[in-house]
C-alpha cells in the first residue's frame, strides 16, 4: 500500500449527505459520539479507508481475528428529513504531517464525489469540567457558525488550535468548497469521556433536528463514572496509608528519641 | 492536498518587484517587520501558499472562522520608484527537512514567474541586546551585500547558520539566478519583539529609499516594554515574597532553638 | 535506490508455498525460528529485498566484507507434503512508518506472484515466562485460527498490537486475499530467546504436519542458559561485594565512634 | 528543490577514475583527510550535488555570502598513473534515512556515469587512542580488502556497523557492481582529528601507490595538540581552583567550629 486508499462496498445514493467524523482523539469524545450515532441509527458500512500513514501494527479482535487499521464509513437513510447521514468513524489518525494531509485530503475528495456539503467534525476540548460539560464550535462561515450558536454551543476561543482530523478537514473542505462545523467537547481528557459526546450528540441534534434515545449513553456514563469513582477510591486508601506509615514512622522517632 | 500549491487570486503586472518575506520564527521578527510594511503601505492579498508541511491544525478566528494554515502574498505598487513589492508573510513555516525545500522552492518558482530579481528575507538573530537592536546581514552576491552594508547594517558572522524559510529561499533563490539578502535583528527571542523589528525596517527603507512611518511601531513597542515591565515586577515580588517566607522560617528557627 | 526493490536470483516453480516469516524483532523470536527452518530444511536462497527504509548503516562480516542491509527470501521443496515452504529473514525492519508499509507491500506482492495462499509471521510476546514458554495465536480468519488452536497454541488476548512485519505483512494479505497467522511465543525479550522460538517451531510443525530435529536449538537454548546464568552469577558476586563493602564501612564508623 | 540534483559544472574525462569520499561525520577524519587531498593535489571542482535532504539552513562564508549546503566533486589528472580521481567532500549528509538512501544512490550513479570502478570511503572509528591512530578497513570483495590489509590496515571487527554515507555508497556501489572500501582512522571523535585523517591518508597513499607531503597536516596536528592542551591547562586550573575555594570553606567551618 504506497497511499491512502478507501474501498466502496455497496454503491449507494444519498440525498444531501452531510458527513460527520469523530475519529480517536482528545477523551475519545469524537469517536464515543459518532459510534452512538452508528449503533442507535442501525447505519451500515459502505466503504473503508486504509493508509500507509496509520501506525504499523495490526490489531486482534475478540474473536483472534487480524485487521489492518482502518477508518470505516457508514450511511443512514433519513427518510423523515432532508439530509442522509454519513458517518466517519475508525482505529486511528495518520501519524505523520504529510499522512494528516493526505488521508484528509482523501477522505473530503470522497465526500464530495458522495454529495456531501456540509461536513461535521467532533472532537474534545481540553479544560476541567464543571457541571455538564460545554461544547465549542467554530465553522468554516458565519451562516454555517450561527446554526450550531442557535443549537447551544459557545464559540471557540479566537487563536485556539484544531489539531488533526477534527481541524484539517474543514479546512480542506473550505478550501474545496464544502462547508463545515466542528463540535468540541469539555473535557478532561485522560480517560474516554460519554459526557462530553453526550453534550455535543445534544448539539447535534438540535442543529440537525434529530431524535435521538441517549439512555444507552447515560448507561455508560453511569459505567465511566462507577471507573472514576473506584479510582479516587483506591486513591484515597493509597494516601491513607502512607499517611499511617508516616505516623508509625514518627512515633518510633519519638520513641527511639 | 499531496503537495505544496500557490493559489493567485488575482492577475497582476508588477514592475520590477522585490520580494520581501517575513514568516514566524526567532522574536517574530520578520513577521512584525512584514505585517507592519502591508499595513502601513495598504498592500493587497494576490495569492495564497497551502501546504501538506505545516503543522496538521486548523486555527479558529476572531469571528469562529476556520482556515487552513497558509502563507499569504501581498503586492504593493511604488508609483514613485523603481521596484515593486511583494510582501509574503503567514501562519506556519514547513515542519519537516523535505516540506522546508519544497515550500521554499514552490515560493521561489513563483517569484521567479513573477519577474522578481531580488528577494530580502527577514528574521532575528538570537542576542542579548544592549540599546538598539543591531543588524545583520548576509547575502548571495557581494554586491548585493554592500548595499546592505551601506545601509547601516552589520555583516553576519561567518560560519553563522540561517535556518528556515529566511535561509532556505535566499539559497534556492542563488540556484535559480535570483539576488538575495538576509537581515536578521537582534533580540532575545522569547517574546515577539517589535524593537528588532524597527530596527530592521530601518535599515530596509534605506536600502530601497521608501519612507515609512513607524509610530505604529513604536506603540507595540510600548505596549511590549509594558509587558515586559509587569513581568518584571510580577518576577521581583515573587522573589521579595520569597525572601520574606525564608526571614520568617529563619526567625522562627531561632525562637525555637 | 528509491524504493524497495526484490531481485530474484533463481527463477523457480513451488507447489502451493507457504510464507513463513521471521524478522529481527523482540526476543529476535521470529529470526531464530526461520533461520533454524533455514538451516535444518537446508533451503536455498532465491530473492533478496532491499529498502531505502531500511536503517542507513552497512554491516562488516566475518570476512571483512560489507553488505547493504536487506530481506532474504528462501526456499524449501517438501517432496513429501502438499506445500513448499517460502522462509523469509534478514537483518532489518523498515525504520519509517510509511517504510514498514512500503516493505510489507512489497512482500505480499512477491508473495502473490509466487503463488502463496498462507502467511505464517512469527514473533515475540512480551511476558514472564513460567515453565515452557506458551504461543499466543491469531489469524485473518477463523478456520485459519482454528489450525493453530488445535496445534497447541492459545488465542491472543483481544486489543493486544501485532506491531511491525508480524503484523502489518498478515494485515496486507488479508487486504490482498491471502490467508495469515501469527505466532507470538512468549519471551521476557531482553535477550536473543532460542525458548520461545523453540515452542513457537513445535507449534508450527503439527500445524504443517512436518518433522524437525531440535536438539541444535537446545543446544542453544544451553548455551543462553549460561549466558544469563553467568550474569545472575556476576550479578550476586556484585552484590555480596557491595555488602561486605558496607559492613567493613560500618564497623569501621563504629570503630572510629 | 524535489530531489537530489547532481550539476556538472565542466565537462571531463578522466581515466580509470576512484572515487574518493570524505564528508562530515565522526572526528571529521574523512572531510579532513580529503580537502587534504583537494588542496595538496590541486585538484579542480567540476560537479556539485543539492539535497532537499539535508539540513534546512544555509551558512553564512568568510564574506558574508550565502550558499545552499552541498556536496563537492572535484577531480585530480594522475599523469604519472593509472588510476585519475575524484574527490568527494561536502558541508553536509542527508538529515533522514530514506535521504541517506537517495543521495548515495545519486552520488554512486554519477560515479558509474563517470566510469568510477572504485570507490573509497573516509571515516571515523571511535575509540580511545593508544599512540598512531590505527586504521580498520572493510570492502566489497575479499581481493579488494586485501588492497588495503597489504597497505597496513586492521581488518574491522565484524557485526561493526558503518553508518551514514561511508556506508551507504559502499553498500550501494557493491548492489551496482561497483567494489569499495572503507578507511576509518581511530578517534576520540569530539573534536576535528587531523591525527586520525594522516593515519588513514599514510594507508591510502601505500594503496594507491601515491606520495603525498603531510607536512601541511603535520602543522595542523600541533595547532589542534595546542588546544587540546589548552583545555587540559584550563581544565586544570579550574580544578585547582574548585580544591582552594573548598580547602577555603572548610578552614572557614573549623575557624568558627
Amino acid at each position: 500500500m504506497k497511499k491512502t486508499i478507501i474501498l466502496e462496498k455497496e454503491e449507494i445514493e444519498l440525498k444531501n449527505p452531510i458527513l460527520i467524523e469523530g475519529l480517536p482523539g482528545l477523551g475519545m469524545v469524537g469517536r464515543i459520539a459518532v459510534k452512538y450515532l452508528i449503533r442507535q441509527f442501525k447505519a451500515r458500512k459502505f466503504a473503508e479507508l486504509y493508509s500507509p500513514h496509520f501506525a504499523y501494527y495490526v490489531l486482534v479482535d475478540e474473536k483472534g481475528n487480524i485487521n489492518l487499521l482502518k477508518n470505516e464509513f457508514y450511511y443512514w437513510k433519513n427518510d423523515l428529513g432532508e439530509n442522509d447521514l454519513i458517518l466517519l468513524t475508525g482505529d486511528s489518525q495518520a501519524q505523520t504531517i504529510e499522512g494528516q494531509y493526505e488521508v484528509a485530503d482523501a477522505t473530503i475528495e470522497f465526500a464530495k464525489k458522495k454529495g456531501v456539503k456540509l461536513v461535521i467534525t467532533i472532537g474534545g476540548y481540553r479544560k476541567d469540567v464543571v457541571g455538564t460539560p460545554q461544547v465549542f464550535v467554530s465553522a468554516t462561515s458565519p451562516e454555517t457558525l450561527k446554526k450550531a450558536l442557535d443549537a447551544g454551543a459557545i464559540s471557540s476561543p479566537p487563536g485556539s488550535p484544531i489539531v488533526g482530523a477534527a481541524g484539517l478537514l474543514l479546512g480542506l473542505a473550505k478550501f474545496r468548497g464544502i462547508e463545515g462545523i466542528c463540535l468540541l467537547g469539555e473535557t478532561p481528557g485522560y480517560i474516554p469521556d460519554p459526557r462530553a459526546a453526550k453534550s455535543v450528540l445534544s448539539i447535534l441534534m438540535g442543529m440537525l433536528n434529530l431524535r435521538l434515545d441517549l439512555t444507552d449513553l447515560d448507561r455508560e456514563i453511569e459505567r465511566i463514572a462507577q471507573i472514576e469513582e473506584q479510582m479516587r477510591r483506591i486513591e484515597e486508601q493509597r494516601r491513607m496509608a502512607e499517611r499511617e506509615i508516616r505516623k508509625m514512622e514518627e512515633e518510633k522517632i519519638s520513641y527511639i528519641g
